[in-house]
């Protein structure tokens, strides 16, 4: 996971449930023997498998993936994380649990590490240029796996090499408020090195901000107080308690954008044109480097920074297998996650790989019996060097674009299955919503508690809809993890799933160890998820979401629910009225479209509806599910953010302004407030932001309308 | 139609048919009475309804519609062309002749116009300004419709206003060419009037060009060497021949673009955001004004020019009619035309409304009666203010992009319909070449040769293809009439229509009267096509082509057609790998990728066969027409020519290198080949232009294989 949004983990709070836990809370009727694969045009979601795939999968034997996976470490292109590749198509490829077909296509992308022969320093020197401190080179040994000589040390992916030398400068979370407050105190950071605690901000977004200020190279510390809810004491920590030892550092990309930095829109593949490095942009502006609390809090005066890393072109793989629709062979429903890691990455990325491994195998026993075969086609994504930007799935995004634009019908990204055991989380598009609410009402909840993972969930989480009453909340998504292309690039309907923690026992930013040398196999059957019963849940949350999507005669998706949203961005931008009136900017158009959108939705459920309830022609059905499948595709537009690498759905596209509405507009809006005065175009690109939505709008709104209306 | 590629016309030579004329040359078997409309999944083609189609189309009732349209002038906007508005939809309302439903949507569009009350004027001047001659403000009234108070007077729409005077310079067509060599036989083109003539560029290139060489304003006319095979003299020409007039001035839009000038990308609606028109681009630098050949032999010495043309906001109108698929709905075959006129428009483009209501009459009927309903949508489509820009057609595909990028099987143009009576002439993509084959064979050229319209055809305009030997030749699809945004914008296999002239008989490059007071009803009843069999046969023609992909079972589109294209694109880029390979550019990739394709199209094809052998259940077949429908789709690149407004087709965009080889790949060899000596990136944008057609064809090549293959 490359940047986290909603947080996971509680410790201890867990029941360690049996690992043949019977499920209770299906409603579905048990029957005689699962029916033979049908080819038959009305071939629906048999509620039999269902329930079969969610008694078999099997916490023990994620617990014993996880264990493989986690063994050693991974890093994208590594020998190790090639390995894995075996093991994913061996295990796809079995005659007994595999899938129709399994293949690896492999990119040509660049990567950045440290300098084997030349290790980044940071230093502590006087003013003869004596080194007086010199900070840790890697973590401690506390487990044995941290002495592992495939542990890279800790750096800053892509941030350029240089040794920079200059006073330390405390400038907190590194944003552009941190250090306009620092300029406003009049602290000279002309040429100083900024010391920057994780968090705030993105990770590369930090050196940005700091180049603007003359800041010479910056250092990032991982703060107890946002990881380790205060405690840092060894004694404390990892093996002791879930909490990041003091020489943990987190790793990570500060790459800006997503993708293959050479190979922009293009596939990295052999024959793509790739820019030159020195060509490329988003990459950080000087030479950063990540540090420990432990090194952190010594640090004073004078340091010097010395970062060698180096970019390199490798290989990396993705693994793809299939299981073939019988019905529906050219409607996909995307199934993935990556599975490179930091350092041996038991929680990320491995607690959803062995999950996946886990349910590609039922499904595949389930196939290779004869018993079952989906309506439409599945695809298993296993995809490289994510860590280093979402780098796999982009490059898969760019090769198979027109294919997946035609055909894709939804993409789940299990990358973290298990932050904590307390509840389920989701993030998504709003047509996902009712799928998954239908899947989590149908399994129990870890723990002793009796209660679904909805009701579970809607304890943890939850909003009130002025449609459904109190339910729980779903997230949205950001760029977290490989769904990013799926949803910004392509507007193909994404979401990820997880099990996560208490917000009201933990004020962790994210599980302590993440990106750490401590991110163990061990951490994870100690501290996250003794018994594995949290993978259970997402695995049978994830699979249950997936055979619907993959089996049920109408797409189990609610295009309806995507109406709340622009209720909600709607009124948000009402908000505005006064300044937009003042530079006449009607809100009246957006007003209409959303009217809209919400009666083309609600009479295309009823058409639905009424479908439903007579016998369908196979073409009929199609023609309902083609316009489910496209609706989240009509959201994006070319001319929106032209400057917005990839990003381009007028919903979900990164918002900067404050105000909870439509991106660009918000954008815009924030842009012409505050210079406005100046620059009187401000406002033209506020209506202009404002007619890209109104047209995103009433193009949705066409696309549900009776097709043969125009 | 707004800049012809390819000509038409040819006078006497056709031989008058009777109007019940007998269709002799179909392979259609007779049966009894047509069947009833099916709903079935399996509906097909039904010949006997071809048949009853081609049979009904009524040249006679081509000619009276010809006769309504062009009755008046009819310009974009004006009163005439609101009641021709009126008139279409009566006819497509039509309770025993009209389609299902019809309507019309306006927008809101940014015109130009002569000042009523300030006429633009061209006139000659001694050195004390006193006038010595002045052109003529309106064409001489030859015919009786000149004289008509609603003809609009020659003027260059969308040029800028003002009142240069300086002395004349001829430079020919005003080709850069034509300015860099009147530059070098050192004639001074400051401040001059340049005098050009029509043809060679395109009409704004021509004030453009001047431009750059500091020239204050420009003349165009119509030279008779051109247009009228060098004939001159009153009695010479029209009303006494086809040839134009020496009074007769053609007008026309001098945008550089197309689609609305102040709503690039938006629907030209009320909620769109709408540039200053000071900020719109491609609008003449300077002063133009067209004038006839009358005027053009007498000029000399120092000239003044007075342009005093406005913009103004209009409402323009598109009008649509649709007839609902009985069981494809959602899959439109779309088939238009512009409404709008400089003048009367009799040609253009009024033969081809004439048809197009022939057409919709007749199909019209059988729908009413209940003898028939296609298998997929067919919306007809009568486009506004065309002659500015393919204004209507342009804010209908911003305005449904993402329904028509769904949805939309093909487009079929109809504009001029008939430029003369000698042969079919066709320009589209390869795909539509079959279909337009097969409709071809099946039809009786007008005429007493006793040939088909295919058989007449080969002997005009014929190539040698590889795999089929001597075939006619289809032309390419350039900008000049609505299909531009259909294919360019949308990837949606588009085709053009027309019948034309006899190339060894004249050398006009279009019909003389094109644009001119002159192009009325009398001169195509007495000089292009009297009698209308060659209308007749357009009817017939673009009928059974649309009959055909609105019923059969499985699209009438050859995908391995492209191959043809691809193979020599790639036979031209191979001419270019000497040089290429000295800026290590290979061309392997693109070898490699066109193989692709070609393998993937011709397995594409022999499933399709083995489908058609046995009986394919709707989704199999459904499967197949989508992948037919969406190829053209995935030759689309946003990255491309993020410079050249809508075009993103990586085969047909706008080639201005001289290699005809894919278009990015030609324009950035030339551009490399010019300048590369000087900036080394520009060989960077030939292989990235190279990169993007590999991974569009790699793409096509994955559209086409078998759909559970990843």
């Amino acid at each position: 996971m490359q940047w986290v949004k909603v947080l996971g983990g509680v410790v201890g709070a867990a029941a360690v449930l049996g690992l043949g836990i019977i499920v209770g809370h299906f409603a579905i009727p048990k029957g005689a023997d699962s029916p033979a694969p049908s080819a038959s045009a009305s071939q629906d979601l048999d509620m039999k498998i269902l329930e079969t795939l969610m008694e078999q999968l099997d916490a023990n034997r994620i617990r014993e993936n996880l264990r493989e996976l986690s063994k050693e470490p991974h890093l994208a292109t590594s020998p190790r994380d090639e390995a894995l590749v075996q093991l994913l198509l061996q295990r796809w490829q079995d005659p007994e649990s595999g899938l129709d077909s399994a293949g690896t296509t492999e990119y040509e992308v660049l990567l950045s590490f440290p300098n084997g022969e030349q290790p980044n320093r940071v230093d502590v020197v006087n003013s003869t240029g004596a080194i007086l401190f010199s900070c840790r080179h890697s973590e401690e040994n506390v487990t044995g796996e941290q002495g592992d000589p495939n542990v890279v040390p800790p750096y800053a992916a892509y941030a350029p090499p240089g040794t920079p030398q200059g006073p330390l400068v405390y400038a907190n979370q590194g944003s552009e408020e941190d250090f306009k407050e620092l300029q406003r105190k009049e602290v000279k950071l002309q040429d100083s090195i900024a010391l920057t605690r994780y968090g705030g901000v993105g990770r590369g977004a930090k050196a940005v901000n700091a180049a603007k200020y003359g800041v010479a190279g910056v250092l990032v510390y991982t703060d107890p107080k946002d990881i380790n809810d205060g405690k840092s004491l060894p004694n404390e920590t990892f093996p002791h308690s879930w909490c990041l030892p003091p020489s943990g550092v987190e790793r990570g990309s500060y790459f800006e954008y997503f993708g293959d930095p050479l190979t922009p829109y293009l596939p990295a593949r052999p024959y793509s044109f790739r820019l030159n490095s020195d060509n490329a942009s988003g990459f950080p502006p000087i030479p950063i480097q990540p540090i420990g609390f432990e090194d952190a809090q010594v640090l004073l005066c004078q340091v010097n920074v010395s970062v060698h890393n180096r970019l390199e072109l490798r290989n990396s793989s993705n693994v793809l297998g299939i299981i073939r629709g019988a019905v529906e062979p050219d409607r996909y429903v995307l199934y993935g996650n990556h599975r490179d890691s930091w350092v041996h990455g038991a929680v990320d990325p491995s607690t959803g790989t062995a999950v996946l491994l886990e349910l590609s195998r039922v499904l595949g026993t389930l196939l290779k019996k004869g018993t079952w075969r989906p309506r439409r086609s599945i695809v298993f994504a296993s995809w490289g060097a994510e860590e280093f930007g979402l780098i796999g799935s982009t490059e898969f995004t760019e090769e198979f674009f027109s294919k997946l634009q035609e055909r894709a019908v939804a993409y789940i990204n299990v990358d973290i299955s298990v932050f904590a055991n307390a509840t389920l989380r989701v993030q998504g598009t709003p047509p996902i919503q009712s799928v998954v609410f239908s899947a989590a009402k149908q399994i129990s909840a870890p723990g002793s508690s009796g209660l679904s993972i909805y009701d579970n969930w809607i304890r943890y989480y939850n909003r009130s809809s002025p449609v459904y009453g109190l339910v729980p909340s779903l997230g949205t998504l950001g760029a977290g993890s490989d769904y990013a292309p799926f949803i910004h690039f392509l507007g193909i309907s994404s979401m990820d799933i997880a099990y996560t923690y208490d917000r009201s026992k933990t004020s962790a930013r994210i599980y302590p160890t993440y990106h750490t040398a401590f991110d163990t196999f061990d951490y994870v059957d100690k501290f996250l998820d003794p018994g594995f019963s949290s993978h259970q849940a997402v695995a049978r949350t994830a699979g249950n979401v997936l055979l619907r999507l993959s089996d049920s005669l109408f797409l189990p998706l609610n295009v309806s629910d995507y109406s709340e949203t622009l209720r909600s961005f709607l009124q948000a931008a009402e908000n505005l009225s006064v300044l937009l009136e003042q530079h006449n900017i009607s809100l009246g158009p957006l007003v209409t479209a959303v009217e809209k959108f919400e009666g083309a939705a609600t009479s295309f459920n009823q058409r639905i509806a009424t479908l439903q309830e007579g016998t369908p022609n196979p073409l009929q059905v199609r023609m309902i599910n083609d316009q489910l499948m496209l609706l989240e595709r009509t959201f994006l537009s070319s001319q929106a953010f032209p400057e917005e690498r990839y990003y381009s759905h007028v919903l979900w596209a990164p918002r900067t302004g404050s105000v909870a509405t439509f991106p660009g507009l918000s954008n815009a809006y924030s842009q012409a407030e505050n210079t406005g005065h100046d620059r009187p175009t401000a406002w033209d690109e506020v209506q202009r932001q404002l007619s890209i939505v109104v047209a995103a709008l009433e193009g949705a709104a066409a696309t549900l309308r009776p097709v043969a209306d125009l």
